[in-house]
């Protein structure tokens, strides 16, 4: 420590970290261990306490905060075990969707970490002689995270909370921060947060040698300028390691067909003249499908191969080397990149797509003509007066350039892929770890980064009542200034998701019955709402017309759905579930 | 397996053996990799399925269910990932308190675990070219569970079962089942179902010999015959091992003074006329404490010595054999045994006690006389009409011989050890995991234990409104022909267990204002309930004593109490923590 170092409290200088990184909201909730942590928020005005009805709710808005606020990360802070485990799920969904979240967990004080004492909250050892773990939890959270740092020696506390965001901003992963709650407020060497400005935590330093760099990407080029008809498919980690933007470029440049599966639908802009579709091996719209495996060449950039991402991977069928038909597949993922059978190890999209847009000969790429394919939503017959393609079709009208859909995890997620989003629209579900019940609180985090980042556009979240169910509390945080989010609340009485598996009509697949939706708003405190129960579809039309003008309050317009209504997707996809 | 052998599907083979063992409930959620195991609740009639809102509520649930069920388990059901983990904080919690759970988790199918596939609702590998881990979340459940079986193949399926629910019922702790989705329904030899009935599960083996457990027994009973003034103290892990009826016998034959601390509270008969009050060391009513520690012999029965139960390791001060003052402690846990500065390590209470009321001679037993310990609760002002001194006053008043009693963890738990409870009046509360959120769930899993012990005794629920924020929608589950609880909801705006502790005025302690309490029931869409806010202390009176009398719905009276009102064991506990 330098003679004339500064000294802040431990907690202040987690706060000030975050602040200098461009990150303001910290989600979670008190309890005995983080309450001394908590008091540092009032050292650091810049920092607003997003408190959550439980922690569960508070992981969830910490991932909707991290997708919406855009290559920086969300917070949350808990209290050991109680509050850090009851996270543990929300937590896991950010780790197995890429979405870089700081998780603070104030722990016992660290005489009695050292003591091995039977504090509250923890679980005590087998034989109740021996001395108990209080880093039992951490040891847990190392599953589930890029990293996991527990606060014991102060004079190595700065450097480590930095070792560990830049760990979390390099893979995009959740990491833990523990810090026992009689260090929280102990003073700390500060002299990082000027000598180190947050801005060069966003620095990225190649992966691999620059002229490796350079001969992957001329590699790929090559395969470009070679083929007849390219196409380029944008998945998931494209957003999540910050290629979006190089990606447009790239596609409006090279004025290729593209297209984006589930984790990557909205990085690209769908009103482009070359955009094909959404596609997803074989559970994409028909017409599609059949447009991209016309192509001799698919890009696929920021892959996340998963069994929904992929449809049940298919994705790459027909493209793949080994079949041997002259066409090929090139994978841009961040770990690896693969040319048909050639694997680069430790290449990253981070380095190669911006080594090939600075590349990029115009002239050599392949002239395509527009794709100008129309797919049609297939419709699925419902017994109620409106269907869920009826939904989609609405929602279709309903978007504008500038909205923010949140789209929970249901049977409706399936028919997204068949919509066209308007340009500037942010797309965010979960299409791959599907836990039910994180679009409402996921919807609130994204509510909260939408207000830091002063977007204008409207927050619109569509979400089944099962799911709501499980999450229902955190309604109540709308209750604020400036959130007033579009909620549409399919009401199909149950998990209809479930239901198309199997059990459609088994007691298993319901939900508590008969709520009143309607007066949620008003029960939960809410002052400032609206609430429409539409049950045919041009009370529906009117209703979202009407609630879509009006941004100045939550809003929420309840659909009544039928029991086994889904869109068509669902049955194709669950072909192999049966 | 032999050759006549029927054989079942592996789903009714869980069911029939839980059937057998006297569980009649299982709580859970369905999801995409339990549905099969599901559909065989319909071959199996005498269970009954009880969905819950979310994964975490149906553990509370299954806890309290255990709890009230006594001395059998209860049983959560959840799918693979986004259930299991959800529900983690609630198993830890069992863990913690030595609650016996079973949880089965259905999994991804047998193939697919092989294979690594990149299944939903799993995390897949840091580096995406490796195979995934489909056991990542059982390696998790390890730590808070006494054992994982994980099935893999079918012969082995009946005995592993049986193996696991043995050592649930022997620890008295949470153990997992994962079951691959496709061989929920695959055929398994049900032989063990008829060969082993589920009786034999409940039989014990002696730990240790015969010879030792003897020895043991008449050194403790020699202590006691040598003392002039023993006092029995009565902790959790009696009721958790089943001795309550052993210790209740040995309480009425001995005539010993008597007295619980707040995990043992309600497993003696505090109405007998030795019962001393509860003890909790410091932590206790000061002529409690007098009293006790004016004793020369503590027996101390089931102890679980942690921090909140122990009056801050408190309550074993002045019995230490090391302080040399003639004074003996004895205690009777489920893994030793310890006579003073003597341990018997690897005996338990379960044969140490029976082996001491079997050679009890009641003529060597010192003639004490009764306590007569009359202590009066100690009263905090409050800022509004009603305090929770009140409060606890009004519940001393409204309790009746039969009821169940669930104490939410918060403030008003620490008054509990000044209420002297009827007889035959359980208590539930979790006074050393303490996750706030609990009670709630919990109350419901103990209601449809109620149910199925067909118990006339009312439920009464005692939270808050920080905690009901939590696990709100749990409340919907009340909507249900039989369940009819008593809520007492203390409306105090806010955590004031943790305001108490720091903060007392921060917005950290804050929870979401202006909850319409009063319709919430409604709202989740119960038709037969009766609610009422209070805010004078008549009026608190008058409905409790109305609302106590009609057991034939559910209802809830909110009390309105001031934000920073707490018991006074609430500052005299927290005193360290300052």
């Amino acid at each position: 420590m330098a003679p004339n170092s500064v000294k802040i409290p431990l907690g202040d200088y987690v706060f000030k970290r975050i602040v200098s990184l461009g990150v303001h909201s910290v989600f979670g909730v008190p309890g005995d261990f983080n309450l001394s942590f908590l008091e540092c928020l009032y050292d650091v005005p810049e920092i607003h306490w997003y408190g959550t009805c439980n922690e569960l709710n508070g992981a969830y808005a910490a991932d909707g905060y991290s997708r919406k606020i855009g290559n920086k990360f969300g917070v949350l802070a808990t209290t050991m075990g109680v509050g850090e485990l009851s996270a543990m799920n929300g937590i896991c969904g950010s780790f197995a969707e890429y979405v870089p979240i700081l998780h603070i967990v104030g722990t016992t004080p660290i005489s009695a970490k050292k003591n091995g004492l039977a504090n509250h909250h923890l679980i005590t050892s087998m034989c109740p002689l021996q001395k108990n773990d209080h880093y039992v939890y951490q040891k847990m959270a190392a599953t589930v995270s890029c990293n996991v740092t527990s606060i014991e020696d102060l004079r190595e506390a700065p450097s480590q909370i930095d070792a560990l965001i830049r760990d979390i901003l390099t893979e995009k992963k959740p990491g833990y921060l523990y810090i026992p709650c009689d260090l929280a407020t102990a003073p700390v060497d500060a002299t990082n947060l000027t000598t180190i400005p947050g801005a060069s935590f966003y620095e990225t330093q190649p992966r691999g040698s620059a002229h490796v760099i350079n001969e992957i990407a001329d590699l790929a080029l090559e395969k470009i300028y070679k083929a007849t008809k390219p196409c380029v498919l944008g998945d998931g980690l494209v957003d999540r390691f910050g290629m979006t933007n190089q990606l447009r470029q790239f596609v409006e440049r090279t004025k290729l067909p593209n297209c984006s599966n589930p984790m990557g639908k909205s990085l690209l802009d769908e009103q482009n003249d070359y955009y094909v579709g959404d596609f997803i091996g074989n559970e994409s719209a028909k017409q599609v499908a059949a447009y991209v495996r016309s192509c001799d060449l698919l890009l696929h950039f920021g892959n996340f191969d998963n069994e929904v991402n992929s449809g049940h991977f298919s994705i790459h069928n027909g493209f793949e080397d080994k079949e041997d038909n002259g066409k090929s597949l090139i994978i841009f993922n961040h770990r690896y990149i693969r040319i048909d059978s050639q694997v680069f190890d430790g290449y990253s999209i981070e380095d190669i797509l911006p080594a090939m847009l600075a590349k990029l000969d115009i002239s050599k790429v392949p002239n395509v003509e527009k794709p100008n394919v129309n797919a049609s939503i297939e419709r699925v017959p419902s017994s109620t007066p409106i269907s869920e393609t009826d939904v989609l079709e609405e929602i279709q009208h309903l978007l504008q350039p500038g909205d923010t859909l949140v789209v929970e995890t249901g049977s409706i997620l399936y028919g997204i892929p068949d919509i066209k989003l308007p340009s500037n629209c942010k797309l965010i579900s979960q299409p791959f770890y599907l836990s039910i019940g994180m679009g409402l609180p996921c919807s609130f985090g994204a509510s909260v980064a939408k207000k830091e980042l002063n977007e204008q556009g409207r927050l619109i979240l569509l979400e089944g009542d099962g799911a709501a169910q499980m999450t229902i509390q955190e309604l109540a945080n709308y209750n604020r200034p400036g959130l007033s989010p579009l909620i549409i609340l399919l009401n199909n009485d149950g998990y209809t998701v479930e239901r198309a598996i199997k059990g459609p009509t088994r007691e298993y697949n319901d939900i508590r019955p008969n709520w009143k939706w309607g007066q949620i708003f008003d029960t939960f405190g809410l002052k400032n709402y609206r609430c429409k129960k539409v049950i045919q579809l041009e009370d529906m039309h009117n209703t979202l017309e009407e609630f879509g003008r009006d941004n100045s309050c939550a809003r929420m317009v309840e659909v009544v759905l039928g029991k086994l209504d889904a869109p068509w997707r669902v049955n194709k996809m669950l072909d192999g579930y049966k």
